[in-house]
Order: C-alpha cells, then structure tokens, then sequence
C-alpha cells in the first residue's frame, strides 16, 4: 500500500525519501515504479537520515496500528523516536487507522516540539493506493491540513477536512462500523430472503430501490453471482479481510466505551466477525459473513 | 391510506366499491375526492353487497395485520369471509404487511374456490398513497399479476413481481429490517462520531460519499438539522412510526424462526424498538432513535 | 420418554392404556416393564378406543410441538381430535413443551365439551423422566391440578402450579430461556479467563463462590474436565440437545413479542443457539457453546 | 471502603499508615475507629514519608480505575511514583479494579526495581469491607501472595490464590460480567413470566429449584418485594451501581477484545447497562435493569 502511495507521489513531481524496516520492499517499489520514477524514490537506511534530510518537508507514515506510531513516534516520555529527531516545523502526516486518543497525544507532544501533525487515514484499500483513488479523512488545523493537501491530493481523489486532530481517525472508524453492520444486515436479508423463495436478483433489485439501499447491496453484494467484480462472485478472495475490520470495529468500540456511547448494533457486528476470524475466515473478505450466516451443512 | 389508493383508482378511471366497517370513512373519502370523482367511488353496504356486484373484477384489500387478514378472507375450516362469498375467478390483491405463512394460507383456500390472490404490500406511506408513487411487491401467478397491474399502477409508481404468493410480503419485511438496521447504525455512528468531535454535517457528507453510504444517512438523516424535510429536523413527528416498524420487525422474526435463519442483527434491532415502545417513542418518527441513543440527562 | 412416564405410572398402580402412531413403540415400552407391570401397560389399537374405555379418568399427552398438539387435539374449527371423541368430565393433560397461547385455545375448546385441561410441562429430560424425578409445571385451575397431581407425582418429585392455564408453559420456557443464556456466559467469561491465564479449575471454584454462581457453572460446566458426568466431559453427547434448546428460545421469543416484552438476551441467546444449529452443533448438549466460541483453527 | 479496610487492619493488630490526598478523610477514618484503635492508624502527609518508614512491610492501594493505577505507581518511562520511591523488596498490594495488562506492567516495573507486586481487587463492596468480609482475588507468585495472605485475612473472609500477576483482575471481571449477564437474563424472563401471567413470587421460587437457578435470582432478586432485604425492595438504593457495573463490563470487554475472545452477551450486558447510564439509572443499583426493560408508561 504504502508503495503505491509513494509511487505516486513521485508521479506526482514529489522527491520521495523512502525507508522501511525491511530495505527489500523499498527496492522492490523502486523497481515496480520503473527507472524514469525511480529517481525520484530514494532509499534511506535509516529514519535519522530520512529527517536530517535539509529539503524535508512533510514525513508520511503508515502503520500497522496505534502502538506502532506511539513506538515510531515516540511520547513525552520516551523521546527516541521520530519527533524527537525531527527539526521544528516538520509536518508529520500518519496516515495509519488507529485509535484517535493516540493520534491527539502524539498530535501534543509534536507541537511541544514546535512540528506540525495530521491523521489522514484513508479508505478505499490497495486498488485505491495504485489507482491514486484514495479517499483521506484528515484531521488537523486548517492551516496545517491546507499544507498537507498538495501531498494528499497526488495519492488520491478525495481529501476530507474533518476537524481537530483525531477527526480524520474518528470519521474512518465511524464509516466503517456502519459499513460492517449493513454488510451483516444485507447477508442477513438475502438470507431470509432466500429462505423465503426469493430469488436473490430479484430482492437486490427491490432492496436498490427502496429503503433499504446501501453500498453494501448496491456495489458489493455479498450474495455470490449478484454482480460481476466484487470478492463473493471470487470466492471472497482478496478485498477488505475479516481481520482488518474486526480491528477497526475494536477501535470503535474502544473510542465508544471511552465516551460512554452506546452502539448495540457496532458492539454485536464486532462480536460476529469476531466469531468469523475464528471460524476459519478471518484472511476472507468482510462480505463472506453471508457465507457464514447463510452455510448449511 | 385506504382512502387515497381508493381515490387513485378513480382517478385512473376504475369504477370503485368502497367497504369499511366505519361507513363514515367511506363518506369522508368520497367527500375529499370531490364532486366528480365521487361518482365512480360508491359506498356499499355490506362485503355480501360488494361481491355481488356483476361487473365486480377485483378485490383490494389493506388490513392492520395477518389476524385481521384471516379474519376478513375466512379459511378452509371457518369459510364465513370474502372468499366464500366470492364468485369463481374473483381476483384478490391483499395489501395487508403481514406474515407471508398467511399469504400462503389464504391463497391455497382461494385456489380451491377457484379464485386468484396476490400478496402485494406496498412502500412509501401515507405521502406516496396520496400521490400515487407507492411501491409494490407482488407475490402471485405471472398470470394473476399482470391481471393486477392496471389496478396497482393506478395507485404506485413501481410494480415488482417478486415470486409465487408469499414472496412480496418476504420482499417488504426483508426490505424494512434492513432499512431498521441502517438506521440504528446510523444513529450509533452520528452520535460516536459528535462525541469524538465530529461536525454531523462533516461525518453525514463523508459517510454519503463513503462505503457507509445507505437511504437513512442520505435521504432520511436521523439527526435533526442534516436535511430539511424529514422527521428528525421536525421533532420526529410524522413518518414512519416505532409501533408498525417494531411490528414488521416482528414478522421478520417469525419468518427468521420459521426458515431457521440467523438474523442476530434484525433481532437486537427488533429489541431495540420494542424498548422504544415502551420509552415513550412508540407513535414518534422511527428515525428517533437517534434521540434515544444520544440523550443525554 | 413418554414411555419410562407410562411405566413409573403402572409402578405407581395406575392401569395404563397406551397408544403411539407406531405401535411397536408400545410393544418395546411393555416388553421394558417386564412381565409383572405389563398388565398394567395395555396397549389401544386408536385414539377411539381409548377415549371409548368407561374407566377412563385421563389422558396425559406427550407431543413434539404445538402444531401437533392443534392436530391431536382438534379445534373448535376443526373438530376431529381428541377433545371431539371425548365424554363429558374427561381430564387432558398435555405435557408437550409448545406455546401458551395453544393451550390456553386447546383449553377453551376443551371447556366448551365440558372437559378438563392443565398444561404440564417437564424439565430434567430422559434420566429424570426414567427414575421419575421429573419437574412438573402446570397450569391450571386449581380443581383440575389437584385432580391430576396424583398421576404427575407418579412420574415426577416436583410439581409446581403455575397459574392459569398457560402459566405450566410460561414457567418452562422462562426457566429454559434463562438456562440458555446463563450457559453462553459461562462459556464466554470461561474462554475468556483461560485467554487471560487463568485455569478453568480455579475460575469455577472463584465464580461457585461469588456473585456469578449458576446452575450452569456449578452443576452442568461446560469446560471439559471441570465435573465429572456432565456431557462437556464426555464430547457434548447426550444431555439436551442445541436443536431442543433452539426450538424452546424460539417459543420465548414468540411470547416475548406477543406481549411487547424486550428479551434483549433471550433474543441474542436465540440467535446463537440457531448458528450453532446450522454449525454442525445441533444435536450435541446445549453447553458445547462453549467449545463453539472457544475453538482455534 | 478503604477507610474500613484500613480500621479491619489495625483491628487485626497491624499498624497501619495511612494516606490519602484529602487528609480529612483519614482524619474521619481514625475518628470513627475510636481511641483505642486510632492509636494504630497513623496519618502521612505524604507517599514519600509513607515508603520512607523503616517498618514498613507492605503497601495497600485501592484506587478509581488503571490510569490512577498508572499515575499513583509510575512506570518504566515516568519513575516519579510509589515504586520509584520504595525500598527494595516493598510488598505492593493493589486493591483496585482494572486492566489486568496493567497489573502486569506495574509488576514488571515493580520487579525491575526488585519490588513484589499483587493485584488483589475484591468483590462484597462497602458492606463486607466494613464487616471484613470481603472476597479477594490475588493473582502473584506463590511466595508473595503468601506473604500478603495475613494483611488480607485481616479484611476478608476468603482469599483466591488465582495465578500469575493479572489473573486476580481476571478472575474478578470475569465473574462480574457473568453477574451482569445474569441480572440481566433474570429480569428479561421475570418481566416475560409477568406479561404471561405468573406470580413473580412463584416463578421465582420455580426458577430457584430448576437449571436457571442463579445468585441473581436466589440472593439478589431484582423484582421488588420477593426478597426482603435487597436494594429492588428498597427503590434499587445503594448495592453496586449501574455506572461501576458498567465500568466493569468496559474492563472486560477490553480484555475480550485484546485476546479476540468472541463475548456476544457480555457485550451486549455492556450496551445495555451503558444505555441506562444516560437513561438516569446510572446511580441505581445493578437490578434497576429490571426497572428499565419493564417499565410501562
């Protein structure tokens, strides 16, 4: 994923300072990007080099989840990561999905360091990445995120100011719980729909134009055959993994338990695809709940 | 509701015989239909009167649920209703939301009388009645409900032919626990996301353009003061009501029990409005769960 | 069942006349009683022959569900069963697990032939039903269930009057929808302390002796290995069945919604218990819930 | 409830310093134990005096939640707390209820600094603290849970050795989850038992001699008027209130979360207490749910 963003920004005319703890995947970008690109995609060996660096503008991370930017980021009180080596006024953009609590304390410590932060967590998955289609829900000051757009813009197609630090993470996990729960309903729906003698094009076609429209059932059925590209017609190969979107509905319901807002639907939706990552589905996509639910031995 | 589709019909230039056990809803009807129109809406009597009429060519009915619908058609061992009244080939269109077992039930009588059913419940509310924009879908014979066409279009926008008898009840309650499910996630994520600083016309827009996407964040916003005309910028007055979407909840999941189907979501929605209805909310707009989650005292 | 119930009533010096839609059911029943008690265990060739015996003083019924005993039993709209080839004074009473609403019908139809009727549900299964020590709960005036507590105190050590008619019924499904979801939470804090280090040994001994202590923790574990002669320790075989206990949540939740009355974990209960159905878990014991929520791959 | 555990200590014959961050406190705490024993509980003015006494063998902590855990004992990156002041081979008790990874964090700290450290929370609240009564739950090494047995025989009545560092939390969220649970469940089938027409008092003692038999249920009953001396017949007044129940569902379902143990019930037990937080039940006892699912308007 980040590959492809970075790929992209060098597209984008960007000078792109690269480094991962494992040296191979910078190659292999810079090889896939081929030799034009690759010029603009330089390999560092080591994160002090990357922020020593005197043209540094912005740094982009991307991480697995919140206690990997605490330990890349550092805090307050163990100042040996990148805030601490970073030159003021360096803009930080973390566009990992994590909780949004983490994203205002590292947010505080960069500025008690005088650097500027933004979460830019992005939808829309490794397709999106490549096609510099990318959504980025973004939180942080206007004038910091007005800074931070240029870059946003060359890895993807739509940049959403949410508010204050935190926002941009809050609006991600927010989007994806009530997407998990309409997936679940959906797969629930066509179920019993089935059950009851419809026939599945048939009660897509009602769903998609009445009320109980959604994404969900319009551009990602998760009845096998309903339409023709998406992961239930391949076997629920490949797509958003069960895995992933059970992290995210954790980060929701950790973000509700902290504010006291109950989510019966999102706690329940955890729960089930819980239950499916260790049901043997937990590398398949997130609309095999309608395997699931629906299997009969 | 009756009244307006009665209206509609005459107004598409069929003759209609109108019956209600309140012989005053029937003046009132015909009074609002104006001079003109009242000519081909006229009043019987009694059900015996109605289905005695020579040029009588179909029956529509719309009841409050499945124990009136037995009630009103009779059945094999108590044959003292409509049916048993009716003459041979006496076509029948029961727009009752009920349970798709009774749908069944009076259809397989009715065939042995040699008359034709359909089940054909209807979308929209009391707005799209008025305004001849309903939605059908419609559970019968190709035969018998291309029979019933002319009637419906006279009072709907959309005519869906779902399957055999049964099958459009199984489509409306399919459709409306999805659109219960939608909106309570909805209303979960509105609220999460104000509580994590979320600006609601920020997260309402980014959903909107997001996978999150669905009918009750783009057209039916639960939060007052997104959009303009429905319930929730209103007080929630008007709309959809908590009692009929608890009860169509309810049929869902009798047929979930019925067909053995999972529906984990459908039911805690089921018992979330069942909890409205005993809250206080049960006449008020459905769409106020969204008050209930997010109340604070 | 019905069978170890008819002969603890022979033992009970009870002449009992026997009749099963597959007689040689009544022919293993009296060869299993032995010699002696089989003089008491005489076996009707139908329905009328039994109702037609002159010593007859009552009927005890033992069905799989409702429907069958609306069959058995005959309906006012339908009278061909039982209650129609009765005499006057004649005492029902039905022991099958079904909805209270049937046997307050059954009842009045009952009453109407001038005959007697109690819903008498069982609880403690097979073994109980063998060494009669069976649970009786009836429903009842208080004339008719003392007229059949000698007879239910031949099969059984409790017997407990509920109430009206249906009351026998509500008792029993109350009893099991609590049973149900005090076994999942069992299952769940047990997973979940062994996943946070505890021995499930030491657990069951902390919860026995606290605020969490159940039945289901305490006599009917669900860990292997914690008691004994419980079906958890001997793969989930015998004891009661997930596919009963679906059926008996199922009846919960139909009395639930006739009476408006929120289950919130009746109704999750239900749902799980009807994954587990279509899991491959329908006829192991009701606990091995906890071997389907603890399960790795 | 440490003002009585501390009185329980010296009454035990221990010397006890006492500190708290509002003197008065333990001023009213010396007063209320009288002279005699006053003599025995000796006010700090601060931590530092505390730890800095030459006889001091053994700290007990009994704090809000984790971060007053964190903040009161310090950590690896912020050694400003208790444990950066204390003696080698200090004896740390923490009474308080939290986050076992916590527990697990400070002990790791504790050891680095060559310090012992148990995690010993209690279940019996403000009643068995005063009347020493009180149920501990200690997870350590065999060696230092054994040397803090006496101080917490002292307070208690039982003492569970349950495992390692973190396992007393466990064993302690663990149980009161299933204790949420079962309140829950008790209240659902004693509300549905009403609407079908039962004597709560008869349903109650029917389900107290069956298989849904529970302490919520036998000492706890949340119907006002079956048992006497609980907080449901008395207004649902003191007891353990609905706002740290669900505090303690927040705990484990955290714990759930981390170790991806699926928790339908649990889950959904935190929702809904969650729900009667904001719906003015937050200071209630626990047993108001019943209040709450059966209210009628």
């Amino acid at each position: 994923m980040g590959g492809h963003m970075a790929t992209n920004l060098a597209q984008g005319g960007f000078d792109v300072r690269l480094f991962d703890k494992f040296p191979d995947r910078v190659d292999q970008v810079r090889k896939e990007a081929g030799v034009e690109l690759s010029t603009r995609l330089v390999r560092m060996n080591s994160l002090k080099e990357l922020l020593d660096d005197d043209c540094l503008s912005a740094v982009i991370t991307m991480l697995p989840s919140s206690p990997q930017v605490l330990e890349v980021y550092g805090t307050q009180s163990n100042d040996s990561g990148l805030i601490a080596m970073a030159r003021k006024n360096t803009l930080f953009i973390d566009c990992t999905t994590g909780d949004p609590k983490v994203a205002e304390e590292v947010h505080a410590y960069a500025s008690s360091k005088r650097c500027a932060f933004v979460d830019a967590p992005v939808s829309g998955g490794v397709p999106a990445a490549q096609q510099a289609t990318l959504t980025f829900m973004v939180g942080g000051s206007a004038e910091t995120v007005s800074q931070a757009t240029p870059l946003l813009q060359a890895m993807g197609k739509q940049v959403f100011h949410c508010g204050p630090v935190g926002t941009g993470l809050a609006a991600k996990i927010c989007n994806n719980m009530l997407l998990a729960v309409s997936m679940i309903a959906v797969s629930e729906v066509m179920d019993l729909g089935r059950r009851l003698g419809l026939d599945p094009h048939v009660l897509s076609k009602i769903i998609n134009s009445s009320s109980g429209r959604c994404w969900s059932s319009e551009v990602y059925n998760p009845v096998p055959g309903i339409l023709p590209n998406v992961p239930s017609s391949k076997g629920y190969v490949g797509g958003f993994g069960v895995a992933l979107m059970t992290k995210d509905l954790g980060l929701a319901q950790q973000a509700s338990t902290m504010t006291g807002c109950p989510t019966p639907l999102g706690s329940v939706a955890h729960q089930l695809y819980r239950i499916l990552c260790q049901s043997g589905y937990a590398q398949k996509d997130f609309s095999s709940i309608y395997q699931f639910l629906s299997k009969s031995l």
